[in-house]
């Protein structure tokens, strides 16, 4: 049985063939240029599926349906992207306009929920039957998976956890509200936290980033505290206090059976699971049950691809 | 078709029968004195249920299950209190101790879902397959209802809303963390805001409470703020603010249909839930979908009855 997933970033389109399993056995991408219209948009997406086909000599009569992950909410049931914030779409009915292309089921869905399904199906979630991705990032995308299935609310927009409030009368959120949990804890956060120390002078940071603030991204921090410099340290353990509370938040709402970290940051593997872990097993609720368990995501930028190919099964 | 619920209170243990529609047929209660050990306990709701059968001149053989609704952590699988914060109950098998008692089956579930559950069957949420209702109290109890089911976690323990931390570093509760959703928002929390008003020398709320601040109750604020007093309303906005963060929270998570807000405050009705409705509205993730509607609780301490005697149909 073979699918085609989809997913749509700010900056490119990514698509694959997949197999029952959840195996990628072919991807593709296209970069997003400048027409970011949907009529454009929808084209590439054509393009691409194309290719697909082309390349592994496969017949849209062979491919039970294609799944798309979207960056924004959408209208599951009728195939609807409600609203984007960087592309064109805007009510528009990708379904329809990919099924003029595709004699095939065509089915959309959030792209955070759609890496949460395909870590679900093969990756870092595989055999549980309830979990939530973080993936940090510019902001913080979540998706939640209950009794194996997307959990996206009687409107299809829940989840979004990234604008969930930590810190009433905070940061600016992009969102217009103050003090989001992705103000404090996104990769983007903590990279501004390693800037305004190396603006504060500390040495090895600075040392790190050639004197050039702007080569400072995530792993910058870690590498500091890995050669021992104290100063990174305090910041790298305030950062761990903020993604810690909307981590212990989760985990108070939900109790998943895991809790996965994805995006680059969670490269840095145990240098950033151990105190995260420590700061939750300290602050949840009740420690006389079993626990969530937190673990690093498995498949990268794949989870979107797959889990979008992976729509229709759930 | 006949069931009985328990409530069991830090202060009181009620009950009732209960039929399929979740109509409550009779109810009553007895006030826990000093012995709140597990024992004593135990022998309170056996007399409580024996009081049922007998006003009621019901047989146990027509009671189909007996349901309790438990104020703490339960394993819900084996019918285990885990821990009580009030009571005697740690680790305490209550499905074997009641069960030596009445020959029929035991539910036990957490309280606070046990009051959605009730307003679910027959009260605010009825026609509805998910809400989320806080009682607003001396914390903040939350249930959560995702699919006309009790959500609560592979590990029975989820939904611990009023333990969401709204500000980092924030107020300190006593579950231990700092910030938790339930210091700024429970009607506890606006009573000690009102205190705070009148040590500052606010007139009208002095005058409320006859210069005694100890009077000062859930009301008072609300009551200053119909006469116009300006003072009072600048903080009931603070207030509402806490309120709706933790609220619209709740809303981007889980997108239920219905929010329902329970407890003394919610007697206010729209004084209260329009300030509310404001903020959320504006607050919101997204707002081109349908809203979650926030509603007032329809069946006071019932629900928590209600609910219990439900605990085995879902």
């Amino acid at each position: 049985m073979l699918y085609i997933g989809i997913d749509v970033g700010g900056s490119s389109i990514k698509g694959g063939l997949v197999n029952e399993d959840g195996t990628l056995l072919y991807k593709t991408s296209k970069p997003i240029a400048d027409k970011k219209d949907a009529d454009s948009l929808v084209q590439l997406m054509v393009e691409l599926c194309n290719n697909i086909l082309d390349y592994t000599e496969t017949d849209i009569s062979d491919i039970i349906w294609i799944g798309c992950g979207i960056p924004g909410p959408c209208d599951k049931k009728q195939g609807i992207i409600i609203s984007t914030t960087n592309l064109g779409f805007e009510n528009f009915n990708l379904s329809e306009a990919l099924k003029e292309h595709f004699d095939t089921q065509i089915f959309i869905g959030n792209d955070a929920s759609c890496a949460a399904l395909g870590e679900c199906t093969s990756g870092a979630t595989k055999n549980t039957s309830s979990s939530v991705i973080l993936t940090l990032g510019t902001g913080i995308g979540a998706g939640i998976i209950l009794n194996n299935l997307i959990y996206s609310g009687f409107n299809d927009i829940a989840g979004e956890l990234g604008h969930t409030v930590i810190k009433v009368g905070g940061k600016q959120c992009n969102c217009g509200k103050r003090g989001c949990f992705e103000t404090y804890a996104s990769a983007s956060a903590l990279v501004e936290m390693t800037q305004e120390l190396a603006k504060d002078g500390n040495a090895k940071i600075l040392e790190l980033c050639n004197n050039n603030i702007d080569d400072i991204d995530g792993r910058t921090i870690f590498e500091a505290v890995r050669q021992g410099d104290a100063g990174a340290k305090t910041t790298l353990d305030e950062y761990i206090e903020y993604l810690g509370t909307g981590v212990v938040n989760i985990i108070n709402t939900f109790q998943p059976e895991m809790l996965v970290i994805g995006g680059g940051l969670s490269n840095e593997g145990d240098d950033l699971l151990n105190p995260l872990r420590e700061y939750v097993m300290k602050n949840e609720f009740c420690s006389k049950v079993c626990r969530t368990k937190i673990v690093r995501a498995k498949l990268g930028n794949d989870a979107g691809i797959i889990g979008a190919a992976m729509l229709g099964m759930r």
